[in-house]
């Protein structure tokens, strides 16, 4: 899906491993001049909330995304696997998963849940850029969706940081509202590793590589572009350009 | 999806209902001459081998499909109820689920694991057919993606029927092989009632109501056309029409 990116031969394990560690974890959005900014308690209660809320768009294109992954494949016992995904942001029954913690994490820090829930304060950039991952999933080969997953192999350091800099920076939360960010740590990390293994194992060709690679470029995009229309709306200085 | 049921004006929630069950109940494929044949134990071993191969290949869409109605939801409640299907289909875990009865059933009429898995003699028909079936869901809305499902309502009468006509016209089928059928009795009840609510709750416009009764006509002319294929093949004597 970029020809910049296009392999001359396939690369081994290792290396097709190192070369998706490196190019996700440069362009990560752990980087983005937003996310140094709330790290640092330097954004106040109006950027915190529109980044709970335009993040939360993100949060709802999910279990879309991941059923869609679902559908893609022929095998049960990856289908099995995957659909784990949809329970942890739907929930086993209604009042829990990942979604309800997101809308808790709005009520900390001081959003009317309709609202919230509405998504009627999403910015536009910020629709397209979530909206564009879930037709990447929909559009890009089994393995390719896989790929764009990824970048939860960068999570859960930036949830860590994320909860220790909330805890510290911004007590006004109510810390019963970043359980979003705790449950994410362990999910993350199980997500990562079986997206890897399949990622591994299912894309062999140059072709197929170099398609994967650019999938996960493609998403680090997404999360970065988010940041950068919600930096924009709230923050007082030029808006952040890519990664440096 | 198909002018000759567009209507006039919305149907109240009781016309509604009869609609869809007489345009269903009239085309459903339990009165097609090759299961009028299957149930007076009128088919030879290599017939219900056919049927058995062919019909997994259906088999194998339902989750997929499943998973592609999940992706169009945006209610958390609606994807958990939904999600159900799709592990009745591939199981909690490995060994379980309606994929795997469906083996057993290969199994007790004689046919190889691995060829029937395979799909290599699926007849080119039934894999239009059933591929026809995956890109209605794929295309169309939500509300008319769950009508075509409601074939469900007329699936336990026919699973009663198929149970008894088995035992007693083909004793060399091991019974332990017909549990996907006796499995089906339960789940397909729930599945036609929580879908027959969901499309009365959310087709409300002729438009939707029209759309949800040629969605439903079509995936009735899907099965029937599935049977077409094996009567066409398998049984000595001019293949069969439509519904009289």
């Amino acid at each position: 899906m970029n020809d910049a990116v296009e392999l001359a031969s396939a690369l081994g394990h290792a290396a097709f491993l190192e070369r998706l560690r490196s190019e996700g974890s440069r362009r990560y959005h752990d980087r983005h001049p937003f996310h140094r900014l709330m790290h640092e308690g330097r954004l106040d209660r109006p950027a915190l909330q529109a980044w709970v809320q335009n993040r939360y768009y993100y949060q709802t294109r999910i279990p879309i995304k991941d059923a869609l992954i679902v559908a893609k494949s022929e095998d049960p016992a990856f289908r099995r696997m995957w659909l784990r995904r949809i329970v942890d942001h739907d929930g086993e029954d209604a009042g829990g998963g990942g979604l309800v913690l997101w809308e808790r994490l709005g009520a900390a820090v001081g959003l009317d849940r309709d609202a919230l829930v509405s998504c009627r304060a999403v910015l536009p950039g910020v629709r397209f850029a979530c909206d564009a991952y879930v037709e990447l999933v929909r559009t890009r080969p089994l393995v390719e969706a896989v790929a764009s997953s990824l970048t939860e192999c960068f999570a859960p350091g930036l949830m860590s940081e994320r909860l220790a800099a909330w805890e510290t920076h911004y007590p006004w939360v109510d810390r019963a509202g970043l359980e979003y960010f705790r449950s994410r740590i362990p999910q993350a990390s199980r997500d990562a590793e079986q997206a890897l293994a399949f990622v591994l194992a299912h894309a062999r060709t140059p072709a197929e590589q170099s398609g994967c690679v650019a999938a996960l470029i493609r998403k680090t995009e997404i999360l970065w572009h988010l940041l950068d229309c919600v930096h924009a709306a709230c923050v007082r200085e030029a808006p952040a350009g890519g990664p440096a």
